[in-house]
């Protein structure tokens, strides 16, 4: 047990270059931070405790720059990630945030711009793979619309698809150790933005010419904008050994995307997703991928992350205490409880058991009495996550 | 052209008896309306002039009900049937209503639940082969938790798995031509339900024994509760062959399950889903999962009704015209051409095409300026729907 | 200090015959508990520990009950409340159930309704009055429209405050002691209910003949499925003195009417609420307009009443926690404190302050550096919550 | 009538210069479009028909910009007015970009920050002044939290409040002409913003020194946001005297702020606002709060202000038609008419009308019957939208 909440590299708690170095601005308000260096954001967040770092090609390298400048660059962050032991888990593409990407990437209207995100992707998965990092992550914040007349949503699905498996052909024809990790927004940026939720996702990597090869990257708040069971949508994942990486965060359901510290907003669905992932031996990054508030300067930053992390190993002793705890788990196993009348008819289906079920008769009068005792077993839980229990 | 907007049995409208049998009880309130038998609810649907009648096993014959009152109703039913000329396209099984399903049917945690749910729904398989209905909805309202420490979600999903294979051998088994097409919803009555949309359903549907068996019937209400784009939802069962069934009402976002009138909230969205589904050539049942205003007498109920089917001929027709507007398809079709530079780079991937994309130099500054025109493009829309174009 | 969060009579904590007494149907599904009497309620809420008991008319004396049936009812009830000791602290009026509101009660498009309205709340008044209550509740239900056009709704708030306007009258002739509080909700039964939010109802208030015998019933759940902050809402009623009930439970932001236990969905908000409370010396109820999930017994109902009234007191005692908490406290004092420099410029506005402060030079490079440190605020906050601090 | 849809000065169109100066930056990407200046966005609002145009303070005059700098502007700026005849009918401050006001203005913990934003609004007000503004509009986007325990939020009315009064005597003691209107927005950019709704912001008014001065400007995006009626909102506004201004664009429920075309959304409830202002005789500003799609250049810019208009008067028309519907206005009178039984009751509370109203004997088996023919006239409505009626 690590009572003390200080975290170590088996943690695997990484942060993006966006996170902590965001620097405030939003819709409404300017920048509130100065910007930083890449490497000075690797050497805070080996000071706060951090495992590993992730980043969007532009994060390391800006949009347009020379290959001169991205070498001075990757030199300066690779000595940071070498002074500090840093890893660099994952690595994503920036396809959101020049205008070329405004009508979307993979799915904009502009055929020239469609071409465009493939070779930018692909120069990005070659710098992922020299960094060493084994997940690459696809957010497609723009591949969507306001005005449903201007794309015919079948068209969208098959541009996409179209570019993932061009991409999937890449890696494996470059021989990189790579997996593809698709993540989910319903909206925001875009009105509606296609493949809403994890589990359009999940159903769309079946569609692909190479499955095995991509997986998905839920985000916390990105099911929560839905007002969706994150741990649900996880749990789906994890059902089909799809869960390739994580974005931790919090969010109120029903807003904006707002990318709050991990527990931030709500305790209890922060535990059940820790509970879920670290009952599952679920071995990927837990990534944070959320920042400070905008009223925060740098000392603030840290607190942020050290908040995230520290929170995470809270709740994760509290899952602990949760599976060790004898009245809950009583409870759960009374639950749980086989009928052995009807044990015959369990396993696969044979028309034998098949007929014998059809011919049972249950005794519908007491089933419908059954009663499941989850005013207690909720209010127990809470108490766990008070620390009255 | 419909121009009168009069159903026809081609447009293959039908009803549940659960809709224009709606009493109007809520939680906060009481019965409006008289109930009627399924035979009169069949007269009632001839009358305004749909194509077809679906229903729960238990619309048709009470919870309990002994055999020979089964076969009294059904021969009631099939008279009125025979009398109007109505089809049974779908029959679904009530897994909800009964106090037995309180914690779920195919997920609740009780294990003579679960085999008793498997007997019921069997049983409802019979009774729609016998009505003659090629496709089985399941929708599984109870299959969720307020409690997330109730259930473990996975073995939740596994619970379903295991039943639905069951189910699939079942119906081979006995010879019928059914297939099964899978409702997802979000929440209530249950705080979480498992599979919260269609996405989730089609990628659950790729984890069955048969999933050519098993497809989806999105509901316009249930993804859009979530705030979700229903079109978009419906395009990629459409994509992966899987529509086999269609739910449409209507439904504010963020809100309660409304089951409005098809297009009472918003003509815009319920214009592109109509749109979508006859340039697609959508063949199954425009069926009306919605019920009349709690404020209406019967003569209301057939205004409701009616109301449903006019107004999608009305938005069916508007299609027709916003395919034929030559300014809507010169904006379009200038959107959507290739451009002849980059054609070399399309269809499969090979690694000449890959490297020769790779190097070759986009106009960067110049894709960075395009622009698309979708506020023209939306407000030629808004006024083929306003009827003012 | 109440270490062992067992309830005692000056926590006024309270509960509706309708929320212990609730049988579980919902609009998908039948009654899971058989039927209690108001007098064995009681009996249950005493031997929970509950302070009070409070009830609409009907929940007492059922719609259209002769006047002997009434006194029959009334008779068991007193018993049961002079056995216990149990108060009955609000009495409000079911203006829902019955078909006859299905158009609202004071806005309701049929003119009989609406006088048929104020006779029946008339007669809850006596009924209340009777019964000791000092606060009679207004929720409007079907105060609403699903079609907009139905009515004006300048009309509608008109209707609504002739009504108010007259009962506050029956209310002044009687010679009662009774105030009234009206309990706002955005939507459901209706589509859309007038006065949605505990802001619009204080506007109201304001509009109204006697302002001063009017005040609110904010409901939990209520302002959370609008997805606004309750906390900010009832702090709003506190700072006009109009804060006279309070319904508790919980609730998931976007969700239809969930009505959990208190802290079933979000220890966070109830801890701000719980604590806005404390801090303020709120008098009135602690009421609980909840009810146990649909799985469970007597036994689980028992368990959610004891749930409630427990998480109050844990949170209370964090409260007090956290008001005693040097670090917390710290951060706190800091960022409250007053600038010297400006101390000139508070108080009231006088031409020569405001010159000065026209005229005054701010440093605005500073003040655009200012940081406030909330990130380590909330994560203190977190921490006394999960009582690791 | 006004068939063909143009702009006239009679309908006092506005746009504010933020709105069709927006360069489409958001939080995931930069601009698409270069900036304009104040003057040259006259020239655009004169080209595409609006009546006047609106600013921030910081619209104008950029923060920080010199006495002489600020002089210039103004003149360019105002030759523009005059050169087009286009009015100033409101001005507000912007409190919310610059990083002074990252926790608020008027609600900053930071002392000095609330005395720098009455000194900024003094100013802004005097610049409105300058320019004919008789509306003075305060949408205090950052007074709210995200972190709950950073504020007492009676603290925060409190200090609202305080800065409200200074600002109206400011106002007084210059003799200016010149009215408040407060915009209130559930949230974004902060957690939760206090004065959540136009019902809290009515409520609010009320407890000022000079509730005659301070009125609302509601904006459909924001209540939208929060899932409220829109068109309950401004009616309560109405009622009351309060409607001061109004902010026109669209939204869906529970999304991002997006600021969309009026209409872009949902045609229906754009409808019933646009009536509801008709037929009440508003007279104050039709001010289109919304800004082009990001996919648009300059000319989608004006595309996108001609849609807003254009789409007013269309509705406008609608509704003259609604108006003048012999069925609907049929249906609307049956609905509307009084009982001649009870005429009795009506009016002002008198004992003996109470009396003669508490024992009259109502038939509640008919009341319970009655039934309202809803669905018709909605039907009729979507009808008179669509065109086909």
């Amino acid at each position: 047990m690590n009572n003390n909440y200080q975290p170590r590299p088996e943690d695997r708690f990484t942060f993006g270059l966006w996170t902590v170095g965001n620097t405030g601005n939003d819709p409404f308000g300017d920048d509130v931070r100065e910007s930083k260096s890449p490497a000075d954001l690797v050497y805070l967040l080996a000071d706060v405790g951090a495992y590993g770092v992730n980043f969007h090609d532009n994060d390391l390298i800006p949009f347009g720059a020379t290959a001169a400048e991205g070498e001075e660059i990757k030199k300066a962050f690779k000595k940071a990630l070498a002074d500090t032991g840093l890893a660099v888990p994952m690595v994503t593409t920036n396809l959101f945030y020049n205008p070329i990407f405004r009508d979307g990437a993979f799915t904009s209207n502009n055929a020239a711009v469609r071409k465009f995100t493939l070779q930018k992707v692909m120069k990005a998965i070659d710098l992922g793979a020299e960094m060493g990092a084994k997940v690459f992550v696809f957010w497609g914040g723009r591949e969507g619309v306001e005005v449903e007349a201007s794309k015919n949503p079948i068209t969208a699905i098959q541009r996409n698809r179209e570019a993932m498996n061009f991409l999937c052909e890449y890696v494996k024809d470059q021989g990189y150790d790579l997996k593809f990790a698709l993540e989910a927004k319903p909206n925001e940026p875009r009105g509606d933005i296609y493949f809403a939720t994890t589990g359009h996702m999940l159903a769309f990597i079946e569609t692909l010419d190479h499955p095995e090869m991509v997986g998905v990257n839920p985000e916390f708040a990105h099911e929560s904008m839905a007002g969706l069971s994150f741990v649900h949508g996880v749990a789906q994942a994890l059902d089909v050994g799809k869960l390739f990486h994580i974005d931790l965060n919090d969010q109120a359901f029903g807003r904006y995307d707002q990318d709050f510290r991990f527990g931030a907003v709500n305790l209890k669905t922060a535990f059940f997703l820790v509970k879920l992932l670290e009952d599952n031996g679920y071995k990927g990054s837990r990534h944070f991928d959320a920042h400070a508030y905008r009223t925060e300067d740098y000392e603030g930053v840290k607190d942020f992350a050290r908040g995230c992390m520290r929170t995470y190993l809270i709740l994760k002793e509290k899952a602990v205490r949760f599976n060790a705890d004898a009245e809950i788990q009583g409870l759960l196993a009374e639950l749980g409880k086989d009928d052995p009348a009807l044990a015959a008819f369990g396993g696969k289906y044979t028309p034998e058991k098949m007929k014998a079920l059809k011919d049972y008769s249950f005794d519908t009068q007491a089933l419908a009495k059954v009663s499941y005792g989850y005013e207690k077993l909720d209010q127990l839980t809470n108490e766990i996550l008070l620390g009255v229990r």
